[in-house]
């Protein structure tokens, strides 16, 4: 009775698409709110003096890279391969053409699926910013987010995001490597860092940089924005599986364990090393592991995710000291939590596979080193692609529009100078204020 | 075989359910979410002597608002038509009466949806707060938020949120004019802003206005509220497309790209007429966009969405400065903002609306001029209706209660008298901190 | 014809889980946020020499409470019985072993499940802090939070969460006794605040109370925690339902409005008691509501839980005063609060019940009195419990560890001390600002 059984698949594919939409519509909305996140965890870090230029560098960078994707960047990531695996087609859904009618076969919005992704971009242009804190030209740094989505974003992004279906051929490493990153750890996590180290590098150090105190200026503004990254990223990994399924329900608490560990094993550094468990390494251990288990959280075990946030917290608390021994000035530590973390996370599922979750089991779960032979490929590509790249892209922009402020600029604080405003004005009036006693009522604690 | 097709077809509405459903609870949580934020935004934006009275206005107005609409504006807003459309009958649905049991039939709960309706109400109610920000009495706030949820919104939100269908018969907006507001340009957006410029002209301006610098005491504050106020704007737009599906995800994009292209209009603006480009700006571009693009985000395509973000961000930009001219004091520029924005949103459907998107096609899009001859009548017909009302509402709330406090009062600060409280006791202590060097491994920034 | 049926049933399976599914992601997430949430409204609430202490309490709860929770909590609190509705099995799903692979037979995945639940427990432990804030010990504390959740929060959980199905036997409350608790009265609310109680006495009041002044150091920050804790509680209590449908529907309009009431009823009692209605008290009223209709939000209708939210705002706006009359510092009023709004609304579910809602009728709605005997039960059992066990842990720890901090670290701030930090750089510069004053564009308020 082939006449009933049409009309039932298509129920069956109409009722999946509004689960998988709904949670997808979520997803993205939480990825949305990474960027917010983002500007506070990285505006409370920087000095009062250019707090609001750091988050106007996030929120500048969300809208430049949208629109971007939206024109082209999006068919260059997943647009049909122009040859090699290495960029997609630019013209093919250039203004999201042709993707506004309903898929009756398709469990999603074509178009929701782009705006999910473009949110990546977003995300890992918007971590770039913390490499170059207080010191970079608004302007520039606008055309640079913009340049940056084409240049490098969007061919990671096919690399690694895109695959091959159908006729639709997409990137090399998702589909001829076989590497595996669920959510970026390449595409964002190395990505970012690598090309935040490159800026760095180019544009200099701060004035001041190892001799005056940098201390985050807003440590409660920090831990919010910790929060709704935490939030958020929940979005960014689970969202990934693309279904509201048995998948995304074990990213979901992978992501959340590797959260946890990777805060307690900062603290454990941190007490060890410094005395002190803190709670900028609380907050900055919850995202070292949350970087780690981005690109492995649809490979491992709950017990394996756990072991990532261990590993990430431990390795990337370490690896902060570096800029001060090398001598970048990786502002707010870009490089240690998110190329640090990324390649932890990226090459640990060569280890850490299991064939409980994925296709695959790791090293260490009884399989042979070959998965772990194409992570360290793809994480190395990523990395050589990104820093040659990014540093080329600074070069250019330093000796044409002029990427960095005057040194007297930044010493007066970007804020002032470039936005011509200060973020506080809190009148602390002290004296003025009446007094609250216990038991006077108006007061409970 | 009927009998197969009915099990059949109830599964099907069954499983919708589900999918749609689950997206309308987390659409309606995301709009609840909106009242913080918008207490954020506008507690940041005025003095640090009245945030605490700002973020009441906007919570008291949610618990009230929210009361009046079970007792009775949603009956008025979507109970059958007492005649002309006008408005619904009060009683109907009074404390939610006879809405508790499931119905197959539907695809979500209808007690969600009143709730979504409710939050709608709650959010233009706190958006007044914002023109009339620092001078008002707490106490005659929230009366004025519940007569103004019976005599104004509940109205409006019937001429244009409530269809006809069945023996239902709606307002004459939606159903007898057939202008288009896919969110609320009209009910939520020029009825928010015609009654922040009645309720500022009859209350009357600050003391100190156009004398004394009244800049926003906190910009990350701004910056928070204005993150979590466009991750709410996702519930807000696409939850009104009330399913998981193509529709909820093209109003989806529109809404994310809207917002980006608001910011960039805005601080375009800001940079050529006054040499900066401000944290105030893109918050501010980011709202402008949203406001614009709530009653066209079902009516365009995403380069259209863009086209309307650019409009209302540099339109907005330039009719913030109005005040300033025709000196009314409309604090936080609810008017500039929300008025001009909601103008600007609800007229271009006119213009803008694409018939792959929408039933009609635009001016710009080869349609005619029909369309922009509705929207320009629901747009005028909100504005005098609620202007009017508003104005009317208010001197009788001051003649009667008082509205306004006392200008001594006023000069204080509204938090200290009224409160009793005061917002900020951070005991900036300077010289008792320890002092935190590159390389103490305690910090890493 | 049963081989039509079938696949339709599978498919109708299916596509539940995906909507299902979907709610489950976005509400667990919700749960994850009300930790942040938490943080931030206790963090705002302490003096700013102890905020950053108290956010890492919180989110060090969270850490340490998912990892115990994973590796043996779950099992406590859902194992298979071991006798007596006492505990679960502690080896059943420790490490989540077993629990990976998708069942076509449910309609969320049970890994998901299991997280969603193991943030209540992180939601319970992180609100005892309230009630020990600025004088404890990091490291014991994070001790604590582990030792209690196997030994306080997963029997309880068990005895109320753990329904009997099929060969699972659960717990004795939730089977045996039939006791009605939605989302947590008892094993959330009652047991957070009389374990706060219990660690309160334990450790004694801090130096100076009753004598200086201790408000809250910033009321902006106790007000975003509000508005993280209100969003993500929709999350806790529709999540509870485990299905996105009526009853999930139902429950989130009854959590809004019970926020709301519990707003205005604080706040009445405030201004006829202090002539002042404050944001510290809305904060705390919405809060209030909310605790009290977490267990009854299953249970009542709409105008119930408007009544629920009433009486718990009013009678908590009372019983904060109780710790200045009986001389317990409950620092931040988790007893108050937390302890007496559980009482309130775990109780008044023998009152308000409504058979339109749930599977009996309170004693107010024409029931019996049976329901209210089985709710007095409950809060009485899980009071008894928790405080016991909880004055033997605090007690064995002071004894062994140290729990406390000595009087001059806490007289000198336990951020500086234990975390070597301080929350604030502001660099409040005053004079340094340029001016801006209206009409010069770059700023709109």
């Amino acid at each position: 009775m082939p006449e009933l059984l049409q009309p039932q698949l298509a129920v069956a594919a109409a009722d999946t698409a509004a689960g998988d939409t709904a949670w997808l519509l979520a997803a993205a909305a939480l990825v949305l709110l990474m960027a917010p996140g983002l500007a506070f965890f990285y505006g409370g870090m920087v000095r009062s003096k250019s707090v609001l230029n750091m988050m106007m560098m996030v929120f500048g960078a969300l809208a430049v890279v949208m629109v971007v994707w939206v024109l082209v960047g999006y068919s260059l990531a997943f647009g049909d391969d122009l040859g090699g695996g290495l960029v997609g087609d630019p013209t093919q859904f250039a203004g999201f053409k042709g993707m506004l009618e309903a898929d009756p076969e398709a469990s999603y919005p074509i178009t929701l699926f782009a705006a999910f992704q473009g949110l990546f971009a977003v995300i890992t242009v918007g971590l770039i910013a913390g490499a170059i804190a207080d010191r970079t030209r608004f302007g520039t740094w606008l055309v640079f987010a913009g340049l940056w989505t084409v240049l490098v974003y969007a061919p990671v992004a096919h690399w690694i995001f895109d695959f091959s279906a159908g006729d639709h051929v997409g990137g090399w490493m998702a589909n001829r490597l076989g590497a595996l990153d669920f959510a970026g750890g390449t595409a964002v996590e190395i990505n970012s860092g690598a090309a935040g180290l490159a800026a760095a590098l180019v544009l200099g150090r701060r004035v001041g940089f190892g001799r005056d105190p940098m201390k985050p200026h807003n440590l409660t503004l920090v831990m919010v924005g910790a929060g709704l990254l935490w939030f958020g990223w929940f979005g960014f990994n689970a969202g990934s599986a693309l279904a509201a399924n048995n998948t995304a329900a074990i990213v979901f608490v992978n992501t959340l364990l590797a959260g946890c560990t990777g805060l307690l094993a900062w603290l454990a550094v941190e007490r060890f090393r410094d005395g002190h468990a803190t709670s900028f390494g609380a907050a900055s251990g919850v995202v070292a592991g949350l970087v780690a288990i981005t690109p492995s959280c649809g490979a491992v075990t709950p017990i394996g995710a756990m072991l990532v946030g261990v590993a990430a917290g431990a390795i990337c608390a370490l690896a902060v000291g570096l800029k001060y021994t090398f001598k970048y000035d990786d502002s707010l530590d870009v490089v240690g939590v998110h190329l640090v973390g990324g390649l932890v996370g990226t090459i640990i599922i060569g280890l850490l596979a299991s064939s409980d979750v994925t296709s695959v089991d790791g090293l260490l779960y009884g399989g042979g080193a070959d998965q772990l032979g194409k992570q360290l490929v793809a994480a190395g590509a990523t990395l050589a692609f990104s820093f040659t790249m990014t540093a080329l892209l600074v070069w250019v922009l330093e000796k044409t529009m002029g990427f960095r402020v005057d040194p007297e600029h930044e010493v007066a604080g970007v804020d002032l100078v470039i936005h011509a405003e200060t973020a506080y004005d809190l009148h602390i009036t002290g004296g003025a204020r009446p007094h609250f006693g216990p038991g006077t009522g108006s007061m409970h604690s």
